[in-house]
């Protein structure tokens, strides 16, 4: 078989068959199909796009280029969630201990963050003495004994992902929906749980800018995930405004406690509730709406702040700053941010408050790169709320007072004050299964 | 500047500007960018293509990547001329004697070829004696002296290009006009020649199978040339059926020699006729109409036969081969092809007949393989012409007897036989200024 054959097909909009994806998949992991020749094929697929079969058996192969998580010891049916990401979605760190608590059986590796913010691992890592690189015999006892567990992803996971996502990183081959798709649901199928669901984001803090593209890439995803014999459903759900009130890694394990005793932001509480809700209902086959009344249950009840604590002690947290927050690594400052004039906040770019945080300390700003665990901000008012000149509308916390200026600048800029109060927008705009 | 965002843009439809196209240029050719990125930058552009400014932009660029010849010392209108190819195409060596013997200055670097039969140097070198690898300083010399020098192209001219056709070559983005035109055209505009004419072959046996495409691609190349400030014109011609009779090396010499001396195939007299009259006119300022006429001439009257002696004899050749063919290498087996019916060629496949001539040692099997000068076909027999079943219809040289048979094959499968006879087709399509 010839790459530049294979190249050639697809560029003319043919599909290719099991055997010239398989030759890819496997020559390119091992090293002997060269970057220009998967870079040129990436990018015709970019144009050309893939069918649904060529989209799940690229995804097969890349799930089986390396390790894959056998869960099947375990017992019931385990469930794993992923979201494409949003600012301040912490949403993982309430629904894993929700789910769990409801007799779900979360076993969920999970990675880090390149952007605004950290990624769960980084999130949970400020929690002191927290431990997320578990050997996967540890991983297997915990999910058993507690029925949950987050851990780091291992190395060996679907690298040919791996490969694949750095060079389409260096060729702006990522925006693609198969692309996309099979790059995340090869990391889902290889960590081995039976049901998924996917928190597929669109907005402004978003991959996904519109509601459209957020479809089709949920649609391909869910496709995949049953094509492959998983059961699965996917939320589409607003991201123009960040999720909560945290933006930052201390910040938001703190949000995501408060949640789980009840409390908090009710619009977080509200998706979190229907994400654990769509789980539990693959997990456990009671029907939506029971599980959606249990979840809110086990918020109130403390039931699932009572998992989550039970996951921080098991890996070797301190579960006392769940309750004290003020126990969690400080920032040195704390400053706030004052409305420049009366009315409402019209707008947010969420985005532009994720780069806001990252210059705070919150993000990695390069690969690998050094994370402020108590750095981020604090939003006071949110899209829709009347503000009047001179009220604090959000609290910076940092370590680098230098970036103080710059990140309230940043902040400011992404806040659009109006006369009017906006109309309001839905949280959730879609649920597909 | 990033090569992601550049190749981000193309991807987006968006024309690159000049200091893009340049930053691209001179970091991929000095090695400074991968080819991973410039594969992915190439695909794009197979789909969005370039405008008339960019591909202008990417051909000077390639151009100024290496050497480029000087022509400025020597007297009077330098000229050159380019087939994109086609099967039994010895036009180069008619049009550059012809045209030389009109007071045109024809100096021509050539290539060697990888295909259905060897390029024009290839040719050449059949001839006994004849060097084509000459100094800068002979080549100019020998242009100043008789008007007219062929040799072999130097490693440095557009080195870029030689770069990217190779990784073009191994990713399936060859086919695409503004990369092809910006390839001929920047070793064309590199090698100096104020005048240049383009015969852009259509067909079964050409790289552009329609004349829409040819048509595309000979304007392309036209706007670049006079955008560097060339004069430049362009036939379009049928590349349907071979051109002439011969195809393979020292054949072609002898067929070309048959031309210059007055005799020969009419439609390759015609072709070469109207070649030679278009680089006149753009030489030397008279009409297309009365260079015609000279050409015509020139040819019955043995001063372009005469000029093509000149050149042999000052590049070490021996002209005696010309008037006597006899003395060219010989073939080992001789084999007459027989038509298995009566009636009339009704089509004739050149390409196949290009890979039937390949097959007999006429051309490379693979990149720098051996050639053998005196490999090749002599069709008795084109197109429109009736045969008896029984009548030769061509002859096969070769110095290896095992490849008679299937070339024999092949070359009957390229010949449509039909009971009436064909409709006759064009052989100049279209002349562009």
């Amino acid at each position: 078989m010839l790459m530049r054959e294979i190249i050639r097909k697809k560029r003319a909009g043919e599909p290719l068959t099991d055997a010239e994806i398989a030759f890819f998949i496997h020559g390119y992991t091992a090293g002997q199909i060269p970057d220009y020749e998967a870079a040129a094929l990436l990018m015709a697929i970019c144009f050309q796009g893939m069918d649904e079969r060529e989209t799940l058996t690229l995804t097969l192969e890349m799930a089986h280029s390396g390790e894959e998580l056998d869960l099947s010891s375990l017992p019931g049916v385990t469930a794993d969630k992923h979201s494409t990401g949003g600012v301040g979605d912490k949403t993982t760190l309430i629904v894993a201990p929700l789910v769990a608590a409801l007799g779900g059986r979360m076993a969920k590796m999970s990675g880090r963050g390149l952007g605004h913010t950290g990624g769960t691992i980084d999130k949970l890592e400020s929690i002191p003495g927290f431990q997320t690189a578990l050997s996967r015999e540890r991983f297997l006892r915990q999910v058993a004994e507690i029925g949950l567990c987050v851990a780091s992803q291992t190395g060996d996971l679907a690298p040919a992902d791996k490969k694949l996502y750095s060079l389409r990183d260096a060729t702006a081959t990522v925006e693609s929906i198969p692309l996309i798709a099979s790059s995340i649901m090869s990391k889902k199928l290889a960590s081995g749980a039976q049901c998924i669901v996917l928190d597929v984001k669109c907005g402004s803090g978003a991959f996904m800018k519109t509601r459209e593209d957020a479809l089709h890439l949920a649609r391909a995803m869910v496709r995949i995930g049953q094509g492959a014999g998983r059961r699965m459903a996917a939320l589409i759900t607003n991201m123009d405004i960040p999720l909560g009130h945290a933006v930052g890694n201390a910040l938001e394990v703190a949000e995501a406690a408060e949640i789980l005793r009840g409390a908090g932001d009710e619009a977080l509480r509200k998706l979190c509730v229907e994400l654990s809700a769509q789980l539990l209902a693959l997990s456990i086959g009671e029907s939506v709406p029971v599980c959606r009344e249990r979840a809110a249950a086990a918020l109130c009840d403390g039931s699932a702040f009572e998992k989550l604590c039970e996951m921080v002690q098991a890996q070797g947290g301190d579960p006392a700053v769940l309750e004290h927050p003020e126990r969690f690594p400080q920032a040195k400052h704390k400053v706030e941010v004052l409305s420049p004039r009366s009315g409402y906040i019209g707008h947010m770019d969420a985005e532009g408050i994720g780069r806001a945080a990252m210059l705070l300390g919150a993000g990695r700003k390069e690969k690998d790169g050094p994370i402020d665990p108590s750095a981020g901000i604090l939003l006071h008012k949110k899209t829709g709320d009347a503000v009047a000149c001179g009220d604090p509308v959000a609290r910076l916390f940092t370590c680098d007072e230098a970036f103080c200026a710059p990140a309230q600048e940043l902040l400011l800029a992404s806040m659009q004050f109006t006369e009017t109060p906006p109309a309001s927008a839905s949280l959730i705009y879609d649920v597909i299964q």
